[in-house]
């Protein structure tokens, strides 16, 4: 597409959010939890619309040579819809955020200020070739009375068409604007891009998926954008931690998942304990297929173990990799995971409370833990029913972002003719 | 400067930010509060020098025919001084937020998740040639536990460079890391623009100034900003509205400062009050000397209005001029805020609670009034005792900017071993 016409398409499809979002501000929570459990009857309904879409990107994609695990990502099958169909169902269980007075307070003068939570408007969801985020996204935005516009990952173009209009069929079918949800439909990356500086119709923008996708929204977008999962999470063995916790725990964080942004790539243990711990941690992480990368205190007590490079001690493996470092301090593993981390989530093992918070105040991340697995950082493990993704930056939403996440608010104020002296 | 010495320069500021924010973050609040008193004391006690820096911009920018207005504010007096100390001692005196827990739950699991208040870390501000911003940006993200980098004004270059040092010397004194405050000294372009990317060491941009500045800071920044202080405001006067109360309001809201964010713009009238209002608020306005760019209406009823044109809906004027419209229902004023509006301040005039109600919740801003002036968004006049910025944009913070919106939170996570099945 010439730029004119990409500017044209871009800005047509913000006029029909914006014309969307108006409604969804006004609807209350049973009119949209109505809607979310009739989407999710539809999928369940149109199982073979959306099994058909899929196989075209699916073949399509297994000819083009595309890895097993990214196939597997793509693949949709009758249980995976019925999944995407009960998240759906799971977010109208929730309780609606939307006009919830957050404070209220009166000023000497009179005036009567409420501070209130109200939707974003718009929010924009960048994604790679996952077709359940597009209804996860949805079900999401809508349920906080945003209007969503989607760009899957072209390899998922298919699957997300016939999502997106089974959807959009559910809200008509309900009276609500089917342009509550509008899917990018050009997947050339200048269009991408252009989405990306929507700002004159667009609140939010939120990419979910790689660092290199993250890296590309980051330096694009004039939208403000939240920053979600990439996650160098490390677990640092303090020289007091409980022998009994460490092995499960390390286990659970590195192998229970490994392509996930919770999972631990970087383990850290005080020299004190290191021949104590390291034979038995290192004959565990080895049954389990871990490639061990460490430092030569490590190689030592694991003769396995690979010598790690500095280079190690900053990558996201999401892999059967572990990056292992001694220290000789809390203090050495403080400073190297504030400098290694990308803000996500990291663990001490200790039963030295002072060392815990100690720990808990300086490690700069979005979900410090002690004596507990990495693998907790998740919207449903904390209670909160559902997310957006992990935040790894410090503006508006840090860890999981459930749905109150997915709003602003606004000061409304109530005079009687006052004025400012 | 060469590409590499810019990158080599910022990452040198970056460096010394992030080593004073690990002590900041450990300052207990009295510890900060006695910091930010000796501060104020230091800028009485070397006015002269402040005064002496602020004469060699002052004449440099007189003899380049800086106007009037500019100059003003570029100007340092012994009262101006005295007002910045003032302020530092308010902020000493407002409650610290740093810490707080925000909520905090117990998992079925037993886990224990708390949500603390945490400084942001580094914060950077980019603003325009106004030095009692400098002490002002330094004392608000001090108190709140984080490092500022300051890009200020040109014109303002050698009293920033004297705020700065008064600043940093007190810090010092107080054995607190004067790296606290860094100040960007170099007024090159392309180091501004290179500093908007300084994504590893700066977690919060936020540009002070006209639009202008904002919008470059938005198109080039890879940092996470927050939009601050463009306005548009508009007041709607409703066919019920109160005849004593508007004159009043409006005269306020346009005159009673003309260069503030805050300050009316554009007047919206019901249709069907039009000829019982106008004549008499327009005499008002005439008599402030407020020029009137007006519809038909307006200026039938107004004989001195000019003519309005559609760009005249979309200015900040931030002058003695005013939009006039009228308009046939509620419907039609709501659309017309919400199409020309930028998100800062709107307020009604009624006397009808459904339309109060109706506005309120439909206007598209971060504040929206009944029956008052637009020109109470401000921190001190919400309470908030003392503010970086009205934010116009919905993410993390909206309205008027106190201490809370300068930090972030983290989760604290406390375990006993736990593993995610």
């Amino acid at each position: 597409m010439e730029n004119v016409e990409i500017q044209t398409y871009l800005a047509s499809l913000g006029e029909r959010a914006a014309a969307a979002k108006t409604v969804l501000q006004s609807l209350d929570s049973e009119q949209k939890n109505r809607a979310l459990r009739r989407a999710a009857e539809a999928l369940i309904e149109r199982t073979d619309r959306l099994i058909l879409a899929n196989e075209l990107d699916y073949e399509k994609a297994q000819n083009a040579g595309m890895t097993e695990g990214l196939l597997d990502r793509l693949r949709l099958t009758p249980e995976r819809i019925k999944a995407m169909s009960e998240g759906l169902v799971q977010i109208a269980k929730l309780p609606d955020p939307v006009g919830e007075v957050m404070e209220q307070f009166d000023r000497p003068n009179g005036l009567h200020i409420e501070k209130v939570r109200v939707p974003m408007g718009v929010i924009g969801i960048i994604y790679e070739a996952r077709p359940n985020v597009t209804a996860d996204a949805f079900g999401l935005c809508f349920k906080t009375g945003n209007a969503v516009i989607l760009k899957g990952g072209r390899d998922a173009f298919y699957s997300n068409q016939a999502v997106t209009e089974v959807i959009r069929d559910a809200l008509t079918e309900m009276n609500i604007p089917a342009d509550a949800v509008l899917l990018i439909e050009n997947n050339d990356r200048v269009v991408t891009t252009a989405f990306m500086k929507l700002k004159e119709y667009v609140d939010l923008l939120i990419p979910r998926g790689g660092a290199g996708l993250i890296r590309s929204v980051v330096e694009n977008s004039t939208i403000p954008v939240i920053e979600t999962g990439t996650g160098n999470c490390h677990i640092f063995i303090d020289e007091t931690a409980d022998p009994a916790k460490i092995i499960p725990i390390v286990i659970n964080a590195k192998t229970q998942r490994i392509g996930v942004c919770n999972a631990c790539e970087s383990l850290l243990v005080h020299k004190k304990i290191a021949d104590r711990i390291l034979p038995a941690l290192g004959k565990a992480l080895l049954e389990k297929q871990v490639e061990i990368r460490g430092d030569a205190v490590v190689q030592e007590q694991i003769p396995e173990a690979h010598a790690a490079s500095e280079e190690d001690y900053g990558r996201e493996y999401l892999d059967l990799i572990l990056s292992v470092k001694t220290v000789d301090s809390l203090e050495e593993a403080i400073a190297h995971i504030n400098k290694y981390n990308t803000g996500h989530s990291d663990a001490i093992l200790t039963e030295n409370p002072e060392n815990a918070k100690e720990f808990l105040r300086r490690v700069d991340s979005a979900c410090v833990y002690v004596n507990a697995s990495t693998r907790f950082t998740d919207g449903f493990e904390f209670g909160f029913g559902a997310e957006i993704g992990i935040s790894t930056q410090k503006l508006h939403a840090r860890g999981p972002m459930g749905l109150k996440e997915l709003t602003s608010y606004k000061y409304q104020i109530t005079g009687q003719g006052q004025i400012r002296p």
